[in-house]
């Protein structure tokens, strides 16, 4: 099987919303009036992102998630998406798996793709995603106010949990587990829920290197600080009525674990009734879990108020060097 | 070296076409009225695209190339690209010389980094270039006409004959070697003439996988077939007065030698002039190596015009499996 066999059996299908879908040197695309596009791209390895052991199926799954995630965070609509993929071989049964996965999500989000690239090397998954936004509704990270409330979706530390289990540095019932790597395998970008908050919050980050460490990005950028309150977040952990856990790998899990793909956001105090509504528009939960601060710092609250040491770390790709 | 710090360091510039650059969850990124977007990604791979010896500067260079070359095959005006990086550690001196000749590159091009992503793994270099275009001016590969003129910008084969030499297949003498090291590692993307030629060519391609490769891909995609004159071809290799070659991989490389980036392209014989103006515009040479013809097939024609046999395979990624 040659490279365009390939792309034609498992990637090609004919242009639908893109103006020129993949086959020539360039996919051609045009935005709506009035709109911008938003871009981004994630790069996946294997034994960085994805362990070797996953199902092809979930792994494409996860490779278009992590980057409409992206989308999500800016409250864009997904438009278009290119593909660069280096794989050792063109192995048809993983093809088959891989393309199955990642073209159900696109499928479900009405996110065509529009081309891209297959090369041989080690594994290695790029993809860009393009949405588009009303000029002007972008959420940014950089658009928080003293003052304001901080949400999350969803759950957090459950992918985190499967991780450690995978490591054997944590022991997990079967179906826990099962829970868990579900969690860690197939992400579900929040982008209903992330359009809904368009207008309404103030600012957002997709929190895909721990709550911590992506809400320290919307701080910085809006050069602020925030009060979280920890007992909020710990109940988070989707299976935390499940398993036993210390308070130290709870908190890690929920306050730094990775890999969660929600949203962490902030929105003005008199926005709460239209936060709800948002969740409830786009069948997502969210939960309250602190305060927007001027003081620019991040202080982390237990169940009495009182502060507590934040040693808990956001994963970093070149920490060690 | 964190991950932030790396991207701060030598990738992070202030946003000047784009509405929001690196450091947000997507770039935001507004086409200019009445124009489409052309995108197209391409993935680098050591020892598949480049060879370990290859300075990091000139790698900069090759990996937004080859992706500009792209938007040139479409008359697209590049506007900005994104970055996916893999590599195995943060390496600041390698990081210093490839951002520096990225950069320039880009800057030449006033085409803006907006985005990108940064991970350990083995060295992958991962671009997606936009470009914008004024809607329905594209150059497509599939506008050919039966009688349009084929023409082939630059030189072609000198990136080929520095691979061999690598390879030890064969030896060129140091300043020929040079010469051809310098087509391989830093092609030059023919944007300013792809964009000349709008309204001119009627089909283009760019030549990354060897002439006859690309010449097919518009041939299948217009639904009809060429005559080559080979003699014309052979006189596209830039070192050709300085270097004995069999006749054989003089062909070789004219004809299926890879890493081109040059662009081939089609138009009417009435435009003749109007191509030879647009190479004169672009300040890039341009030479006319036969026709496109109804019957489908790829004929070759020696000086005295008669048939060769086509033995010339292009480049194919995943050929051997």
């Amino acid at each position: 099987m040659g490279e365009f066999d390939l792309i034609d059996r498992f990637f090609k299908r004919p242009a639908r919303r893109a103006d020129l879908g993949i086959g020539d040197d360039c996919a051609l695309l045009s935005p709506r009036p009035g709109h911008q596009l938003a871009l981004s791209t994630d790069m996946l390895v294997e034994g960085r992102h994805f362990l070797n052991t996953v199902h092809p199926a979930r792994l494409g799954h996860k490779s278009l998630a992590v980057n409409l995630s992206d989308l999500a965070a800016c409250g864009a609509e997904p438009r278009a998406f290119l593909l660069s993929l280096s794989m050792p071989r063109a192995d048809e049964t993983w093809l088959q798996g891989f393309s199955q996965g990642l073209l159900a999500l696109a499928d479900a989000h009405s996110c065509e793709l529009i081309g891209g690239d297959t090369t041989q090397g080690p594994l290695n998954i790029s993809i860009t995603v393009i949405g588009d936004v009303a000029h002007g509704q972008a959420l940014l990270r950089s658009g928080a106010q003293a003052g304001d409330d901080i949400y999350v979706s969803g759950t957090l530390g459950d992918a985190r949990l499967a991780l450690e289990a995978f490591r054997g540095t944590l022991g997990l019932p079967e179906a826990v587990f099962e829970l868990c790597r579900q969690r860690m395998e197939q992400p579900s970008p929040r982008v209903a829920l992330g359009m809904a908050l368009r207008g309404i919050a103030t600012a957002a980050a997709d929190i895909s290197d721990g709550l911590l460490g992506d809400l320290k990005h919307i701080l910085s950028q809006s050069k602020l600080g925030a009060q979280l309150q920890v007992s909020a977040c710990e109940q988070l952990l989707a299976c935390r009525g499940d398993v036993a856990l210390s308070e130290q790998w709870l908190r890690t899990c929920v306050l730094s674990g990775g890999d969660d793909y929600e949203l962490v956001f902030t929105a003005p105090v008199t926005r709460r009734d239209a936060v709800l509504a948002a969740a409830h528009a786009s069948a997502t939960a969210v939960t309250r879990i602190g305060c927007i601060t001027a003081e620019p710092t991040l202080l982390l609250l237990d169940a009495a108020g009182q502060p507590l040491a934040n040693q808990f770390a956001s994963f970093d790709h070149f920490a060690q060097d």
